[in-house]
């Protein structure tokens, strides 16, 4: 099983030293990874040094046998599809009825396989008897706490971890994906995007897609009410209820569609039986569910972090902002008055004293929000959660918050203190356009020049004929995947500016449409071709995001029948009435609105009717196979004392 | 097995025939009920007539050897301790190692035997031969699809059916219920209610106690501000925030305590693994789940006659009812106006025209009450729902509905329309009060005289010494159950009044929290003595009055700061205000108050933690018991392909 018996097993997963780290614990560390899994508590995983010298020896390959995999598949509760049957839990004394059986070599998909590296990597431990780094002989650990990967990361030996990309098999999704034309006028391959980068990234794209179709019937009813002649009342009044009835009914189908999913990729239920993350922390016990020892950390003290730290410093945070913001306007505000452009003589001097602020409060955002975004790691990291869902859900509830302040108040503001729509339409016109090719350039076209330029260079540079291997490509060419943060974020952002001001607004909507026809290739694009791959991660939903753009969306209520009720040419229609009854009517409107949007979440059910029957039937064949075992067992009792 | 042979059983279950019905048809009713389940396709229960002169020939008592019995608690899955560990499947096969198996007779409660019987008898078909009733030849029926329950009900031969009062049972339960000292100042023993009365009608008694005790600090905080000489804003909107969260945080730790409750009685789960109601009907196909032919009736029919059936007409009820409202409204000002009390000569006159409105709207009241509920049954027989659950949430929430619509429409229109708080007040007086004290009096007091009475009647009557039979004592003398929906009505209407005028009048909840002290024991006393037993019907929730309840917490934010914003002193106090201004800031305060609502909803788990945690440990240890399964299997399947 050693790594120096193996040389030319298929690399799945490299891993780069920093260029730090001593020769003895890299070592140590193939040590650990090819280990005997029963005998020395190691990964039982394939290691060597990548061949290529561009590595620098800091490269490691890791694989694994064929046979370690099906039993780490068992161990993940992998679902795959049983013959004549749906998907079901891997068992390696069951392999005969699974698909693929005649060719076990194909039985996983290369991303699960990848994934079963990466889970043991994870939870790989120093042995019993270590207690100190070899090679740093000043970092000890304790072997039951510590697992490997923490320590080479506490120590900041780690580079780069990710799995390898395969060219065949990327060049068949890609055809499929972008490259074809079938891929402009049919739905993605979502299951071959499942397949490939596992249902983390899927539900991205899956979202991705869905949000642009729902835009195509706002967008079209937006188009035709703006060359309509009708009153501006009716107009308005009439795409915002569209609007409102409209994105209530995609978010509770799109709730659907994840569940059927998530049926579909056998993750619905997994939740239950997910790993607790490597990063738990907490005095091993034994877990009350599964009777083996785990790491248990008090409820309460998890209840005081998030409820009496957390909770509060983020108000602070989000106070600070608003403050910033509000301190921001006034003074711009003073500036304005004092330099006013009447004395033509000084306009230039005038103009640039009034982009003093705007450029200060630029200056400063950056560094806040940076401030930010590690305050929310690090308070989400002491809040010790259990499991990885659970982790990134209140990380990115976090994030959300102060990302929908700094977001939408400028515009808030402009729209309903200062009723400055000249202004609300110049920000809009700048955020949904230019932010939209902005980010296109700086996520994806330099990227891409920028691989193209690394690729050259390494070819350049080699001297004689040899390749440059797949793993050192990869590392110097891609860039490291950061999670799908940022890409829920842009579409978040969007459908900000979509639900909070469509009603007045309409053309925000076409310009969305328009901007994610191209966004879903560019992200296929980003996903293929500028990142390196992710570890494929199960999930059965998109996590708080769905809070976020169902949060979004009730206030969108609100908002649009301000919106409407602020406009001149709507105070008009109703001037028979006077300014209270005006404002009441519009108060009644929008309580008549948010009842309908929480009547129809009530109505749809979240779970479609098909994977509810399945999921009773997984549940009532276990339950019979549990009545069944207890009567077997009661019979053996009765046939042993029947023998005594 | 037949009745002829057990004269002396345990009678569990009284079924009373009505006076029409042919002895031809008796005979055949028990002999189905005693014919043996496998050859015969009976119930395999015993039964035999009353030998009560008094009974007539038309009570049949019906029981269950206990073999017959353990056989049922395994078919309806029911629950019971297993020894040295949690609530467990009970199982024939496995009886020793449950608590009380040395004692097989206390293994299963009386109620629960009673739920046995009364399943068996619900789902007792005629056999494949038959097709017409005996007795009555013109009645076919199809042996499949019908139920002897159901033919004998749409025939009119059934006149009661209920389970027997256990007279010690119910004195034990009684004594630390209402008549010991402990009963007063301790909690009610909510497990011996269910033990006795099954969980539905223990959740009512649960919440009702609940909701008591949630009254408190309300009422507290009313008499102390009542008292105290800050401004009237500040009094009332300290009392709408506090009531906000209050009653927010209630709901939720209410949701948890069911939660915690239903676990407890082992029926969390239980609504994967719910029977068809015995009137659900459709084509018998193979069930997915179980794979057992099933009646299944199309959902999409179902969906059809829910949407485009049920709520339109709903909805045209509700404005009947409306319009009924606002029709008698405005009679009664323009009769007002036609007869002043100014010429006291007429003064008699005039009052009894006066009154003339709003007499005709209460005679007609009445009867329209009568024909909705009958439209909102018919309409939910219609809908064909499959499971118990679901039909009585369904009718539930209609009912509610127009409920609301007959309660507080009044009070609203005073308040908000006529802004006329001195009607409100008075409206308000006379609904608390003299609702309580007529309600106690219509449904304890006088049935209870009543059943004194009838008592006295049975035996004066009986010439020789002959004790009466207890079937005939409870038949005569006790009211028919008619479920909880008239109970949790009450509830809801005085919550109604508490949540929704509340902070304007704190009175209100004070009365309601001395009415409940009163009305806790009285419905005690009620299910104790009034009623005849309610068979036990398993739950694991108050189901849609939950929802209900949510809702009317909803609206309570709207009214309550509405009533605020239109006191008199509350607009003195701003005001440096325009009208405008005004409005906008007390809109934006029932915004703030709507958003921590559902924050708080939110943020408080559903699913109490130990609770969760052993829930995930019986899944854990299906699916282990599935898996076990499985490879057992394989090995078989391994070890007989190695012998061949």
């Amino acid at each position: 099983m050693s790594s120096r018996e193996n040389e030319d097993f298929e690399p799945l997963v490299v891993l780069q030293f920093s260029s730090s780290t001593p020769p003895a614990t890299k070592e140590w560390v193939i040590k650990r990874l090819t280990a005997n899994p029963n005998d020395d508590q190691g990964a039982g995983l394939l290691a060597r040094y990548d061949t290529d010298p561009e590595s620098d020896k800091r490269v490691i390959l890791i694989g694994a046998t064929l046979s370690r995999l099906l039993i780490g598949a068992e161990e993940l509760r992998i679902k795959k599809r049983y013959k004549n049957k749906g998907l079901t839990e891997f068992l390696v004394s069951d392999t005969d009825h699974f698909e693929n059986s005649e060719n076990p070599e194909n039985l996983l998909l290369k991303s699960e396989k990848q994934r079963i590296i990466w889970e043991e990597i994870q939870n790989l431990h120093p042995m019993m008897h270590e207690h100190t780094v070899p090679g740093v002989p000043t970092k000890s650990f304790s072997s039951k706490n510590d697992t490997i990967l923490n320590i080479l990361h506490s120590l900041d030996f780690i580079g780069n971890i990710f799995p390898l990309h395969d060219k065949e098999e990327l060049k068949l999704l890609e055809h499929t994906w972008i490259k074809s034309v079938r891929s402009i006028s049919k739905p993605q391959d979502i299951n071959k995007i499942r397949d490939y980068f596992g249902e983390n990234v899927a539900f991205y794209f899956a979202f991705l897609e869905f949000y642009t179709y729902a835009l195509v019937p706002p967008a079209l009813l937006g188009l035709l009410i703006s060359f309509s002649s009708s009153s501006d009342f009716f107009k308005y009044s009439s795409l915002c209820i569209f609007n409102v009835i409209w994105w209530t009914i995609v978010m509770e189908l799109w709730k659907n569609y994840t569940n059927k999913l998530a049926h579909q990729w056998g993750t619905l239920d997994i939740e239950i039986f997910e790993r607790p993350r490597s990063l738990y922390y907490g005095d091993p016990q034994l877990s009350p569910i599964t009777n083996t020892e785990e790491p248990q950390y008090p409820l309460w003290k998890h209840l005081l972090k998030k409820y009496l730290v957390s909770y509060p410093l983020m108000l602070v945070c989000v106070a600070i902002s608003l403050i910033m913001y509000f301190t921001y306007c006034g003074i711009q505000q003073s500036t304005d008055e004092k330099y006013p452009f009447d004395d033509s003589v000084l306009f230039i001097h005038a103009k640039s004293m009034r982009m003093a602020p705007s450029l200060g409060y630029s200056l400063l955002i950056g560094p806040v929000n940076l401030a930010y975004k590690r305050l929310a790691t690090f308070l989400t990291d002491l809040e010790n959660h259990r499991l990885q869902s659970s982790y990134e859900n209140n990380l990115t509830s976090k994030l959300f918050i102060f990302f929908f302040i700094n977001c939408f108040v400028g515009l808030f503001y402009q729209a309903f203190f200062n009723a400055n729509f000249a202004n609300v339409t110049q920000l809009l016109t700048s955020m949904v356009i230019v932010n939209a090719i902005l980010l296109k350039f700086t996520e994806q076209i330099i990227p891409y020049l920028w691989k193209l330029q690394k690729k050259k260079q390494l070819i350049e540079k080699r001297s004689d004929d040899a390749q440059v291997s797949s793993a050192v490509r990869q590392l110097k060419t891609l860039t490291p995947f950061q999670g799908t943060y940022g890409d829920y974020v842009t579409i978040f952002e969007q459908y900000g500016y979509v639900a909070l001001f469509s009603a007045v607004f309409p053309w925000v909507t076409i310009c969305a449409l328009v901007n994610n026809l191209f966004e879903l290739r560019g992200d296929a694009f980003k996903y293929c071709h500028v990142y390196q791959r992710p570890f494929a991660q199960q999930s059965w939903n998109i996590g708080s995001w769905h809070y976020a753009f169902d949060i979004l969306s009730s206030i969108a209520i609100v908002t649009n029948t301000a919106l409407i009720a602020m406009q001149p040419t709507v105070r008009e229609y109703f001037s028979s009435y006077t300014d209270v009854e005006y404002i009441l009517i519009f108060v009644a409107a929008e309580h008549v609105l948010l009842a309908i949007k929480f009547f129809i979440d009530f109505a749809i059910p979240d779970v479609p009717y098909e994977v509810e029957i399945e999921r009773v039937k997984a549940l009532y064949e276990s339950n019979q196979a549990l009545r069944r075992q207890r009567a077997n067992k009661a019979l053996q009792a009765e046939k042993s004392i029947v023998r005594l």
